[in-house]
């Protein structure tokens, strides 16, 4: 592979090898005007020519790398859109992403090694995502540098976390069926003691109460939250209390409830509403009818935390040392063609 | 952060800093016993001490990454397996993967850019993956190092490439049809122009000689590879030719295949038997009754691609100048409960 080098860069752009230096490694206190620039970068660009970023690195004592330590990146999309917001985030900070996966559920002893893999690594800073919301223990060795949770807290606001509004996602789909004329809206919930299972009932709640509908209990059930799962708690919940509609606790759920309906020979949306939560695309778009339901922020999640972390790297060794509060982002609904006004009775 | 430097390894393990040294970087031509080997490493790992990569990198003019450019990281778990096997390969040979997301089908001279910036981080090798089976052309700076194709192939055998075997697929997917007793089985397929449209078809049509069934013309459909579509092609082959069995291109088509037999009355697999391709596991596992499949090999071709390109780098430049052929892997049936022998008539 012949090697582009920086005098090639020079002679294209017409100036010397220390302009190009300059201007490609943005020197600080460096006088180069835009026009200048704006034509070394086009001639690295057309050479391919990159600063050599591992020299760069001993230099600046910074690798550029930031590690990203997921979960479940083999199971679930909800990883790839992490990863894909911290990647956008990352290439416009000229940072990249080095992805470890680690067991899901795994305790904080066997996350250690992972962590040690990116450290190794000399990354500056970690990311470190669940696939689901939840309360962890860190690491004990991802104390030493930037690091920022997605999806997670660690519960003592050690470090800077993003976690979904799980509250709030639970509020658009119990309102976007009570605005529908809803009165008789079941809650099929996660018996998982997670903070998705109170947070979503919480929503739940709030909208029954803004709406000045009673709470009752024989509306709401608890089950493990897949399919069959779903589909159990749904029949059961159909035959004991007449729901018009059912807000389901993720998509997976509300595909089994989607079979039940079926069984019962009621129709959705005509006979009954549901609302799932999640937007896994390839349930919710594809089961018929569509169904309506809440998206999970990860992408944003991902992007965010990026953010945080390119941010404690640019104040250096001033960073904030919290407690932090987690950052709550929003879980919007995505309407689709599972809902409609309760029949007339 | 209180950096842990050679000296306390030295120190904790009882050797000399050049015995620590030798041992971690794997000096080559130097003796120390293995129990020794084993106390310094034992050592490092306790304290949390790894070798300093970036030196390493600027002496060896490696840097120890391979980049890794995926499309729609973040729409399918099919990257996310294909990530899965390369990393776990990468650690065994001591590599970390840098990963890039590149858009679906975007062209070679948009991938340039992805090229690029995996190059400007002095990749060791490049592994290029597609998010299903096709021929593309290669961007023109993936020439200059080493690079592996995943899923797909440049039709000229420039590069090595793993893509799934799917002649062998269709075979165990409708052997499994015809050995339970089906003759009338019907292939939905794919309307596309792409290598799995015309491999699962060649799949088809030996099995049916394999078991001297005619090919007959009505039984074989296309249609956009989508639940929707697969729902309106299953109704009119399932009208116009009564088969007992269906081999469905992938699992979405299965998926709407599975509404045309709902509503036909037909039930699975009584009436009628269905078998997949791909094992999407969240509907393949979830739909009622779950689905019979046949799984794509993308953890296994991620870990071939990575284990391809650390042979080509131990090999230096020596390496081999192809033409290359493509590798095939496996594309084995996962039974669930979608096929049964078809009714006496």
């Amino acid at each position: 592979m012949k090697t582009v080098g920086i005098r090639d860069v020079a002679k294209l752009a017409g100036v010397s090898v220390t302009t190009v230096s300059h201007v490609l490694n943005e020197t600080p206190h460096t006088r180069v005007a835009e026009e200048t620039r704006n034509r070394v970068r086009e001639a690295a660009q057309r050479l391919g020519y990159g600063p050599n970023r591992v020299a760069q690195a001993l230099r600046t004592r910074r690798s550029g790398l930031v590690g990203l330590l997921s979960e479940e990146i083999a199971t679930t999309p909800h990883a790839g859109r992490i990863i894909l917001g911290a990647q956008e985030a990352a290439r416009a900070h000229g940072l990249t992403l080095v992805i470890v996966s680690a067991e899901r559920g795994s305790h904080a002893e066997a996350h250690r090694a992972d962590v040690q893999a990116l450290l190794d690594r000399q990354v500056d800073a970690i990311l470190y995502a669940t696939m689901y919301h939840r309360t962890i223990s860190l690491p004990p060795n991802l104390s030493g540098l930037p690091a920022v949770l997605i999806d997670a807290t660690d519960g003592t606001g050690t470090l800077p976390s993003v976690i979904p509004d799980e509250v709030g996602g639970a509020v658009a789909a119990v309102r976007h069926l009570a605005e529908a004329g809803h009165r008789r809206i079941a809650f099929l919930n996660n018996s998982d003691d997670v903070p998705a299972t109170h947070g979503r009932l919480a929503g739940y709640r709030q909208v029954l109460a803004e709406h000045r509908i009673p709470y009752e209990e024989k509306l709401v059930g608890e089950a493990v939250s897949e399919p069959a799962e779903g589909y159990e708690l749904a029949k059961e919940i159909l035959a004991r209390s007449q729901p018009t509609a059912l807000f389901c606790y993720n998509d997976r759920m509300a595909m089994g409830a989607y079979r039940a309906a079926r069984e019962l020979g009621l129709t959705i949306p005509e006979d009954l509403s549901i609302v799932g939560f999640d937007n896994q695309e390839i349930i919710a778009a594809n089961l018929f009818p569509a169904l309506t339901t809440v998206a999970l922020p990860h992408y944003e999640m991902g992007a965010w935390a990026l953010e945080t972390a390119a941010e404690m790297l640019s104040e250096g060794s001033d960073r904030p040392a919290g407690p932090f509060e987690p950052v709550l982002l929003p879980c919007p609904l995505v309407p689709r063609d599972s809902v409609a006004p309760p029949r007339q009775t």
